[in-house]
């Protein structure tokens, strides 16, 4: 089961490669999952404190519903109840990705008082599942930041309760959560929502 | 037929991982075409919903001029119609290639007003096709975006038979249409433009 | 003992690479060490003026704690002093690195006047060896550049026994030192730090 | 004779494909030439028209002291006039590369009123051959861009004559000239001064 698991993370493992080039996952930042299956919840998740340009086969732990370690060697990121809450509260997700980026941080900063990075009119939006024009208006919660992440994934459960329709989340000057019903779809999130972060970030300072 | 198709689109998927590794065509945007016979009309043209960085042999589709496919499999972007007015409208260009870059976004918002991005004084200016002084002007007409493809295509072809010399097109906060007598020409127009909307929207904001 | 220092080092030319690849280490700037042994003292640290995105196993030069040549082939760099300095006065240290950045410059001259960079509240921080919280505030102690390396190597280690829970520090204008265990704590370090210079360079300015 | 001068084109083809990635030389942009005899002179330089990043061994063309093709197939760049009248008047130079950057050409518009970029305190001018200390303060002339490259060759001889000390000349608008002993050390001062350069932009704007 743990080699299954393992081959099954090449499409996370180049999405590492691809964040790490780009500045997105510096110093160990970020980590990736994807769903192996939804009942029992079995999730596949970068083990903590790896390097996310270089991971390998044994890179990923496959964890149960409560976040213990099925198979895989490693301890699990403190973040993983957050993976946990997205895949229980959003029936057709199948892959969440952290990024912690230098424009997401600092427009988070920018939005900060307003709740949400508010984004409207940019065909780039296009590329976020369901949306189909520009004239779409997008809203990224920004939830303050703690080291609480029992209470953090409490919060961001509400949150996705109240907006179901939302296609990411960010933690205040911490970094970018978002997903997709493949690891596929989740990466090109990541890459519609960090260009916009940057075109925002630019036009507002 | 296919398979000659897919040969020669090997410079079209280079120019695509290049442009992905700059960020021009993040999140499966943009689009690349060349033409393969102006009488009839046959053009390849990268398929809908790819990413552009790991374009290869299956990823191109050969379109007739109503923008039928006539080999190749999966679905033509909708911005098809864009590339075939370029080709019947402009005699000699023989590939159109179109990003989505951060600070072509940002200018486009910054010159909407003005109906044009305006160039003028660099020495790069000389990239491009026939200008042979970094005292040329270029005009790149800002298009209102829509999701009406037809219109804009329509809108596009006045913009042509008004301004013939113009190298480029942005559509606003959407992005870069270019093009050349080859993809090499073209290749290197998206560059020179992309290059000059990033000093132009470094020096404006 | 000439090989097996070579053998050890492909971590500190992997991290040259990476960093050159991000424009930290441009024009042979920079400089890399770890340690081999404490008691007495030896060091393996780059040659002086090398490409730190070529190193290679000749590149290195291992030294005692006076910084005399003991194996390889080459000059010491002039900063070698500030490296031997650091692992005297601090105990856990295992590698040190040196890296020249845009922000980092930049950064170091809006926060000259204050004697320090001040990071706080950034997820980010939390890279940092022994750091817990985004809470945190950290401090890059900021030393004015000299080319008296004697000198400086005595200011930096007045610096450090006043202030021994630092993980860098910065020469105004110069450039970062920053520290770990391990060669991987090191760089990890330097990401962190790079990352969070940024934001805060584009945050202020 | 040809292939001897292809096979010294390595180093020149590797700066190339280097600055290409960093986006120094797009569009075809930029020119590098290494002599290989002072008397009589013969330069080897890329011919024109080429992609930068992809420079091979029938990139360059051999030329004589007025320009002329000795070897090799292809035009010679307009701009050849600049490469022989550098070497002709710094007995001691023996690369001369020129590129093109987004913070050059901006830092060359906001200096231009001053006549030159002027660079003091920075540790990165160390890396300038010749210069020993932080202390020291660069000048780069700016020169007015003109498509008359016999005349911009003279006002180059003549700025050369005047201030026989400098390590660059910045075309206004249009890109650096800098130079060295080797095609190394050109290319050391053109990573030195493209970091110079962007610091200083980001600095001013």
């Amino acid at each position: 089961m743990e080699t299954a698991a393992s081959k099954s993370c090449a499409d996370l493992a180049e999405a590492g490669r691809e964040f790490y080039r780009r500045g997105w996952v510096l110093g160990t930042s970020g980590n990736f999952s994807k769903l192996l299956s939804r009942d029992p919840m079995r999730i596949t998740i970068t083990a903590s404190g790896l390097e996310k340009g270089q991971l390998g086969e044994s890179s990923f732990l496959e964890l149960d519903e409560k976040g213990d370690v099925v198979a895989g060697a490693g301890k699990p990121s403190a973040e993983t109840s957050i993976h946990t809450t997205i895949y229980r509260t959003m029936p057709d997700v199948g892959s969440v990705l952290h990024t912690h980026s230098v424009w997401g941080t600092i427009l988070s900063d920018l939005s900060f008082e307003l709740g949400a990075i508010e984004i409207e009119g940019y065909e780039m939006l296009k590329g976020l599942s369901g949306v189909t024009t520009h004239e779409h208006i997008e809203h990224v919660p920004i939830i303050a930041n703690s080291q609480d992440y029992v209470e953090l994934a409490q919060t961001i459960e509400n949150v996705i309760d109240e907006q179901p329709d939302i296609h990411g989340i960010y933690l205040h000057r911490h970094g970018l959560y978002t997903w997709g019903e493949t690891v596929s779809e989740a990466r090109r999130h990541i890459e519609i929502f960090e260009f916009l972060f940057e075109v925002l970030g630019r036009s507002l300072s």
